[in-house]
């Protein structure tokens, strides 16, 4: 009574932590079909005791698929997935590339889920800083409509990929030996950045994917806007991203500052967090107990926190909150929206 | 024609970012006087071309002094500033212990160095990460009244002091043989930290210096509104701040999302920002060009940029700010400071 599943980018960060999930989930799977670059392709990965050779993106490989779980970048999804659908699979899309098409619902079970069943093939999961974000928003829309939101954001590196995780560890090793560049008495001597703009080891960036020529936000805050709108159902809400890459390798964190269309207060906003699913309040600050991306990582909740009045916009509320992006920012949520089309949750 | 000067707190990591300043600027030295705790006392540390014996801090000690720079903590300001004065010496204090005293001038040389001549005794520089928010919004504030301001801090450990840093380090150093841990697939096995309220290797938190009791705003947070106040001449402005520390050995940055009296265009904003002494406008983003705080380590300037219309809020703006904690944030104000008392500048 399983399923016959396909999963794409098997290799990269999401796609092995997309197998992990699968296991911790008992997901019904009868049959597994690993798909990763050329480069990787036969190579074999360990699953249900024995191993599973990766095949080559090709076509004529995905008849048979109930479902794929793409993982690939934005590109590779635009031309892969629609013969995908064409094979018969439903595909959960963990790019951007059919986030903001009309026809695609853009899930997130905990908020949204209803609008999984109107998929034409394509289901599609948020930016991993979205998804992060739009879990703490979620709870506060229902109950009090959220009309305006500035973000700032703590971005990890895994999202980026394996290459840019080895990128700030190298760096940081070799930048542990420079302590009086690290104390700004001499210039840092790095490699230049290959996966990044600048060198991110002790050092941070606000930017975030990249800028368009002449453009003043970067494509990760513009998705932040457009995404959490389609998400939320709230075509008219405003939102205003700085995106800024930290060096943390996993957890995503949002210091959010949110305008309702009702006055609620903290006290309130923690109650319909705390009972909102797939979200957790911390917030003891005095007890040091808030959210941080070292306690978010490896876990499926988003952890919130911080919570206050924000005495600047009209019934306004500050809070900061952190999520695994590899988890509810990536691999669960495309799996969870999978359970949901499947009928398996 | 020079002055005998006293650095208090002088082997530590704003004392000796203070020697180092003294020597850049040719301050004008006749005599200089160490002081630090008792355990240091009898060390000698380097001064043109000779050397200078540590003094422990002691009743008796600060006669014949013109000038203390005091770096010493709070608590310690608190019982030795007043016998400074006593003594004679004019203090530039960095500590908080009297910024907000209202017979205290609160100064930063380019936007209110006139307060300077009314001292008695005691001229204060602000918080570090004031500082550099507040060298931002002044020439906003100047051109256009700055109303409210929301802020999101990225900020570094070297304030902390040396034994942060320390921590800091060695922590990262054990963490990078944890590759499972940091991509969240295990538990950090880190010692538990001492100057931090979390480990900060790979990680970030929402906590700088403390909370009180039952409060939702650390004592960071609450300089930040009540030194911008009074450094600006703003008693009204709302400024909200949540203050995040994150891997970064020098250099603090700055989300801010500013609310003005009146509309102004990014474009007015970046010219009277680049009007401004000692701000600068590094504003490209499609070129990666703006302020990162590892540009900002080691240099006086605060770096500006990512400024753009903010739409959530009334006449708004959003930027992006670095600047050294070490330098305009502590050591550089509290000379530019004693340079106007004494008149050098």
């Amino acid at each position: 009574m399983g399923f016959r599943i396909g999963v794409v980018g098997a290799t990269g960060a999401t796609g092995q932590i997309t197998l992990a999930l699968l296991r911790e989930r008992n997901f019904p799977v009868d049959e597994l079909r690993l798909f990763a670059s050329r480069r990787s392709a036969g190579r074999r990965l360990p699953w249900a005791g024995g191993e599973v050779e990766i095949e080559a993106l090709e076509d004529g490989r995905f008849d048979g698929l109930d479902l794929v779980l793409n993982a690939t970048s934005t590109s590779l999804a635009r031309e892969w997935v629609p013969r995908m659908v064409e094979a018969g699979a439903i595909v959960s899309d963990k790019s951007s590339a059919y986030r903001l098409d009309p026809s695609v619902p853009l899930v997130v079970r905990e908020i949204n889920g209803d609008a999984a069943r109107s998929h034409k093939g394509i289901v599609a999961s948020p930016n991993c800083t979205t998804a992060v974000a739009v879990m703490a928003l979620a709870p506060l829309h229902h109950a009090a409509g959220v009309k305006g939101v500035l973000s700032s954001s703590y971005q990890s590196v895994s999202g980026v990929g394996r290459d840019a995780v080895a990128e700030l560890l190298e760096t940081t090793t070799k930048a542990l030996d420079q302590q009086d560049a690290l104390w700004g008495l001499a210039k840092l001597d790095l490699p230049d950045p290959v996966a990044f703009p600048h060198p991110l080891a002790f050092n941070v960036f606000p930017q975030c994917e990249s800028f368009e020529e002449g453009s003043d936000e970067s494509t990760e805050e513009q998705k932040m806007q457009s995404e959490t709108r389609k998400i939320l159902g709230a075509a008219d809400l405003m939102l205003q991203a700085t995106a800024v890459r930290v060096p943390v390798v996993v957890g995503h964190s949002v210091s959010l500052s949110v305008s309702l269309e009702r006055e609620m207060s903290p006290a309130e906003a923690r109650e319909v967090i705390a009972e909102f699913a797939g979200v957790r309040v911390l917030d003891d600050p005095s007890k040091k107990i808030y959210p941080t991306p070292q306690q978010a990582a490896g876990i499926d909740d988003i952890l919130v926190g911080r919570i206050r009045r924000n005495p600047i916009l009209e019934n306004g509320l500050t809070l900061f909150a952190c999520g695994d992006n590899l988890r509810k920012g990536a691999s669960l949520n495309a799996i969870q929206t999978a359970e949901l089309v499947l009928g398996i949750s």
